[in-house]
């Protein structure tokens, strides 16, 4: 079955924006940019999941959008439809999982931001985790985990430093 | 100059108690008990400063004080004096840490809770950062980062997982 990942950065102290929505803490880390293995899990991707927040972030940041080819699926409350390769959603978690594997291959990327997290988590849906913690506390800003889902017991499988980064991966706890 | 160190374990959504107080998730990992080398680290300890809910939390959970031979601080806005080992104070953090180096040696071991890390984290003050996180995702509780300082660059200096639990060592960032 094809996995759901939540592959992303945060602040240590669990940020992944500061307060302002601003992301330059992901990018100032000194030296060069430490390779996170990003690449590889991007072509291992079949289709993206975000939030409504994130998608105009994206939007923002980018000149051109950053997923071509990989089709996209943004929860929104308010619209409807398809805007060329993204398609908004407001289909329950499991349904909108459901719809994917079936009609895509290769791992489902969460992409963000914490509204969605907490959505997918409300129903442990999450497979994979992979957290990109950088050397930085913000104060305050938008947390990954929003409270309000239940207690969730994940299975360490690996932490690495990379550079002044640490990635910790967990998996789902199966039992 | 004898060091203040943040030694502490959280969850990985940042929650050093659940939403009830309660920390059994710190002993609920499978397998032996892993050594973080936490008996190393106390010995190097010649001082605790804490906050009065975690001082009150401490004396609730253990039969007889646990640090007994070391000289604790406890941060009251309403209690003064001294208890035992144990003495009441409203200094500033600034203020409180040059009265320790002054009269203890060894590392200061800011044990928590949050407001007091926050408190400290205001000036930025902590020398050394060992955080435990535990493969856990609360979904609420007592955040060990409550909201509400300035952005803090740290410089990692490790990470290991010892059982489950990650251990990420940070530095003040000097320059």
């Amino acid at each position: 079955m094809d996995k759901l990942i939540l592959y992303i950065a945060c602040s240590l102290d669990g940020y992944i924006a500061d307060a302002t929505c601003g992301i330059g803490f992901l990018e100032e880390t000194p030296g060069p940019v430490p390779d996170t293995g990003f690449e590889q899990f991007y072509d291992s991707v079949g289709s993206l999941i975000m939030g409504n927040t994130t998608y105009r972030q994206v939007g923002e940041l980018a000149d051109t959008w950053p997923y071509e080819g990989k089709p996209c699926y943004v929860y929104s409350r308010r619209e409807t439809g398809q805007n060329g390769q993204v398609a908004f959603t407001s289909l329950s978690p499991a349904a909108l999982l459901e719809e994917l594997r079936s009609e895509h291959g290769g791992a489902i990327w969460l992409v963000g931001g914490g509204e969605i997290v907490q959505l997918f988590l409300a129903e442990n849906l999450i497979d994979e985790y992979y957290i990109y913690l950088m050397p930085d506390l913000l104060g305050d800003g938008l947390p990954l985990f929003p409270a309000g889902f239940p207690k969730t017991k994940l299975s360490l499988q690996s932490v690495q430093a990379i550079g002044q980064i640490v990635e910790v991966v967990y998996h789902k706890k199966t039992k």
